[in-house]
C-alpha cells in the first residue's frame, strides 16, 4: 500500500476543540435551547466562556501532579459545579448537571471540517490527539460525522497535552516514528510541543474560536511546516 | 442523539483476526506472491498455519508475566524467526523478515464483513477489541476498508485478551458501563471472558478460519445473546 506523501508523513493527528469543532457557538446554542426548554434564564454565552476559561487551569492541576489523572468529563463537571452558583443556578438538579457536562460531546464542526477531513483521509490516516476523553470524542464523531480512522486522547495516556507522554505515546501506539506524524492544530503551544518531539506541524487559523475574548493564536507564531485558514486549504496544500 | 437499541447496547466491539478478516487465506496468498517474486520455494500454507499456532503460546508468556508486555508485531516477528530455519529459510534477510512480519496488516475481510459493518455502523458505535497492535489495526483498516469508529487493542491496555484489563479498560475509555458494550467474536473463549465482565455477546461462526486444522469454535458453546453465520446476518438480527 502507498500512503503518505513525499515528506514521509503518513498520519495526521488533529487537535479537536477549536481546530475541528466550533465549541463556543455550539455550546451557546445548546445552552440557549436548554434554557428555553427548562424555562431558565442566564447569561449563557458568558457561562460558556467562563467554563472554557476553567479548562486549562483544571488540566494544569493534573499536569503538575496536584490531582491524579481524571478524564476531561470529570474536570468539566467540577468546573461546571463551581460556576453554576455564580450564575444563580446553584439549585440545578444532578440530572441536569450531568446533561450539561455532556454537552461538550454535541459540538458542530467548522464549515470546512468535513470536506477537509474527507479529502485528507484519502491519502493519510487521520485521527484525533485531543485532551477530550475517548468516549467524548467517539460520541462527538458520531454526532458530527467526523470520519476518523483512529481516536487517540489524553485518557489513553493518562496525561494531558502538552505533556510529552501524549505525543510520544501516540507514535508508539501507531507503530511509527514521530517524523511520520503531523499534528494539525489551531494552537501554537500544541504545535510547539509536538515539534519538539519530532512531529511535523500544520497550523490552521481559527481566529473566532474564543469570540471577543480571543487574545492569541490569530496566526502562526513560528515557522510551522504548513499554515492554512481551513482544513480544505490544508487538504489542497497537501495535494489531496 | 439516539444510539443503540432497546437492550441498551451502544457499542459493538469486534475481535478481528478470524472474526472480521480471513487471516489464513490472505497470508497464504501473500506468501505465495512473495515466494514467486523472490524465487523462493517453501510450503507456505504450512508455514502460515505453524505461525498462527505460535500465536496463543507467545501471548501466554506475556499473560503469565514471563515476558513484559510487547506488542503483537514483536511476538509475530519472534515466532517467525524461530520458524524460518525449520522451513529452510534461515538465510532470509532482515528486510524480508520485516516485510513478512508486517503481512499481518494486509488481511482481507470475509465476504460479508464490509456490508455487515456498514449496516451495523448506522446504529452502533463499531470498534475493534483485538490482540493486534493499534498500528497494525489502523493499517489493516485502511487496506481492507474497515469503517471503524474507534480502534482499541491490547497495546492500549498493555494486556492481551482474555486478561480482564482489556475488557474493563475498553469500557472505561468509552465512558460506558460494560452492559452497554457487546463483543462480537468467532471464538467462544473471548465471549466467555467478555460476558464475565458484563458485556453482551454475539457469536459469529467462522468454521473455515483454521482450515483443516480447525478443532473448535464451529458453533456457539454457550447461550450467547446473538448467534449468526455472518456479520450481515448479525446486522439483520440487530435490526440495522
Amino acid at each position: 500500500m502507498s500512503q503518505g506523501n513525499a515528506n514521509g508523513v503518513e498520519v495526521l493527528l488533529f487537535d479537536v476543540f477549536g481546530t475541528v469543532v466550533d465549541w463556543r457557538t455550539s455550546l451557546q446554542r445548546w445552552f440557549q435551547r436548554f434554557g428555553r426548554e427548562n424555562k431558565l434564564q442566564a447569561d449563557w454565552p458568558a457561562l460558556v466562556d467562563d467554563w472554557r476559561a476553567a479548562y486549562q487551569p483544571s488540566m494544569e492541576q493534573v499536569r503538575q501532579g496536584e490531582q491524579p489523572y481524571v478524564t476531561l468529563d470529570v474536570l468539566h463537571r467540577e468546573s461546571l459545579d463551581a460556576l453554576l452558583a455564580t450564575y444563580g443556578l446553584g439549585g440545578m438538579l444532578e440530572t441536569d448537571r450531568t446533561q450539561m457536562a455532556r454537552a461538550w460531546r454535541w459540538l458542530d464542526p467548522w464549515p470546512d471540517t468535513i470536506a477537509g477531513l474527507t479529502r485528507l483521509k484519502r491519502k493519510y490516516v487521520i485521527g484525533t490527539l485531543s485532551n477530550g476523553g475517548l468516549g467524548l470524542l467517539v460520541d462527538m464523531a458520531k454526532y458530527a460525522g467526523l470520519p476518523w480512522d483512529v481516536v487517540l486522547s489524553a485518557d489513553v495516556f493518562q496525561h494531558y497535552k502538552p505533556d510529552p507522554a501524549v505525543y510520544l505515546g501516540a507514535a508508539e501506539l501507531l507503530a511509527r516514528p514521530t517524523s511520520a506524524l503531523m499534528l494539525v492544530a489551531a494552537h501554537n503551544y500544541d504545535l510547539a510541543a509536538a515539534r519538539s518531539h519530532g512531529y511535523r506541524t500544520a497550523f490552521v487559523a481559527r481566529p473566532t474560536e474564543y469570540g471577543p475574548r480571543q487574545k492569541k493564536d490569530f496566526g502562526p507564531e513560528d515557522a510551522w511546516d504548513y499554515v492554512a485558514s481551513s482544513l480544505e486549504e490544508l487538504a489542497e496544500k497537501l495535494g489531496t
